[in-house]
């Protein structure tokens, strides 16, 4: 059975095998999208690799160097790969004309690659070229795998998710701020999982003074830990907060205080000044900007109700990721404070995505469909292109 | 292949057969069980049946009705029923009798019956007569689909649920009362099926003084709809209140009021008097207990959040059956009014059971596991008895 013979679920196959590659480098790779790539002859995989961390090769470079260190020419292979390859010069030269090189037959791409930089110039050279493309292959989970970075890529902020914990009549904390546990240990390590995938875990001034959190991803242990940033309007975080534990921490500020700003940055703490947008709280849209320029593509949201609402009142929010426990609180604490409805039109209607059990809590995954649905354009359009 | 040699995995396909047929009358039976019987000899099935309405055949002798209509002898034969068959002379003869009449050589039974009038009689009816007999198989599927005639049986309770439909952080209204529509149109067609199961639609006069509803089963229509009750503790309803269609009412008062009752009985309604709890609203487990003695297995609450909170706060609920809606709702009418808490010591702690999609809302499942626990343990133990 010749290459281009491959049926449509053996290229299912390999391209899930593709993911699940990228899918084990979710924390390293950033500000780099995490890749996947086998190559395959003959159902035979020749060699196959995943993104290394920025500067180390690509997931195509280094499936083509696992091919080469297995003693396999890949003339006439095909190569999967979950996002189309780069065709320009960065840290590392264009994996497009590596495949060239590799005198591959054919190359299936999951979605495109939006990057002003590549944006369907690594299809074109590879056509160009005489190789065999098809693309569209698991899209969705392509896109899912890397929805920050071609949210940064495609319109400039990055992709946020927003983490609740509640009750099932959602009720995040008892009046007095009991919070601990309404979910359980499975929650908060999955939870932990969620942080270390993102670029920045962002929580705000009220949870540093209420709770003194770490918000390190202990539970989740990786050897590449997203930054810490906190949205303190006021510059008021006590200098000796558990977050400032070595680690890079944004501190996202609306007043100057020079002298405290330099012992931070001593302890691997940036102050960023910004505006104020509603004389109180810094720009939260500004906030996202800076850090899509920045180089963030995933931002992980864990603060107290008021940032919550406030994130979610600016439209900053573009995913729900809520752990709920099998319990009714009553009379307590809100998720998120949000403003008085006086009518349904013009609420925001999520869409369930994923629900998943975890411990004895329920994860529920939600997201704003029009969000997703212009990232999903912005790397189906690439592909006919 | 004999049939006490048919292995584990086809035992547990006939009875799930069995259980499918109990699953297809859960409307019709009231105050019986809803049961499956499935006859098999060498892999074929001989005869099968479900419970018929009351003063009809039970789901054994329909069984064995059509076995005998298709002109087969079932001597020998293997009968899987998803409860112990009845041994006592009720509106109808026992089953336990008919099963051993017919010669068969295996029964396989789901779980026990604890009708005192049953209780273990009907399984050693069978032993005694040299049928073999496996029980326990799908014990929890089939307390599942019995769980309110188990309740009843053995607690003198009905088993209740309380229905809630709210947004993904517990709201189940805007602060001006809008509820239309935070879930959506399928939701509402699942939750006309949970009352249609029920034997019993059980709402507060605030809903009705509110929003004056049909409470019947238009989204799930049944020959044989659920009766509906209304805790009305001062007999303040409007006679002409949309829910009086002709079908039974009963209305539980604190209050008498002869003229009132007598002119309601005329519209198919039943005054019930009980006791005042709290000097304000009838006792609620009276209202539980009156139910259970009248026949009523299921009890579907779909109440406001007062007499929500009042049930869950009288330990009169025993499932929450909520529908919840892709939207944060911030400001706004909780699920059920539950007292503050000062700690999460002693709070109720429900396990989510199930969770489905239903149109774009979630329907998710809890109940209490010590209430479950304990009609296991009672359909268990008759079983080895």
């Amino acid at each position: 059975m010749s290459d281009t013979s491959l049926s449509f679920p053996d290229d299912t196959h390999w391209m899930r095998r593709a993911l699940a590659l990228a899918a084990g480098v979710l924390s390293s790779t950033r500000p780099n999208p995490r890749v996947g790539c086998v190559i395959v002859r003959d159902g035979q995989v020749l060699g196959e690799g995943a993104t290394q961390p920025p500067g180390g090769p690509h997931a195509e470079i280094s499936a083509l160097r696992d091919a080469a260190a297995r003693g396999h020419d890949v003339a006439g292979a095909t190569a999967y790969v979950t996002l189309e390859p780069c065709s320009h010069h960065g840290r590392t030269p264009p994996c497009a004309d590596a495949l060239v090189a590799a005198r591959l037959a054919r190359v299936v791409v999951a979605m495109g690659d939006p990057n002003p930089l590549v944006n369907g110039r690594g299809l074109r050279i590879l056509r160009e070229a005489g190789i065999a493309v098809s693309a569209g292959l698991c899209q969705d989970e392509a896109l899912a795998l890397n929805v920050g970075f071609i949210a940064r890529m495609s319109r400039g902020t990055p992709w946020a998710w927003l983490k609740l914990a509640a009750s099932l009549d959602g009720r995040a904390a008892l009046h007095n701020g009991v919070s601990q546990w309404i979910t359980g240990p499975e929650a908060r390590a999955d939870g932990h999982q969620w942080r270390a995938r993102s670029c920045v875990v962002l929580t705000g001034i009220g949870t540093v003074r209420a709770d003194d959190p770490l918000l390190d991803t202990r539970l989740a242990p990786t050897a590449h830990p997203p930054r810490k940033a906190v949205i303190d309007s006021g510059f008021s975080i006590s200098e000796t907060a558990r977050l400032f534990d070595g680690t890079p921490v944004l501190i996202f500020a609306a007043r100057a205080d020079a002298g405290k700003a330099q012992r931070l940055a001593a302890r691997n703490a940036q102050v960023v000044l910004l505006p104020q947008a509603d004389g109180q709280r810094v720009d939260l849209p500004a906030v996202m900007q800076w850090l899509a320029a920045d180089g963030v593509n995933e931002v992980h949201v864990e603060a107290g109700p008021i940032l919550s609402g406030a994130l979610l009142a600016a439209d900053c929010v573009d995913e729900l990721l809520c752990y709920s426990a099998p319990m009714l609180l009553g009379d307590a604490a809100p998720m998120a404070a949000l403003p008085r409805l006086d009518s349904l039109e013009g609420v925001r209607r999520y869409a369930y995505t994923d629900v998943q059990r975890v411990g004895e809590d329920l994860r529920l995954r939600a997201h704003l469909p029009s969000r997703w649905q212009a990232l999903r354009d912005r790397v189906a359009l690439n592909l006919s292109s």
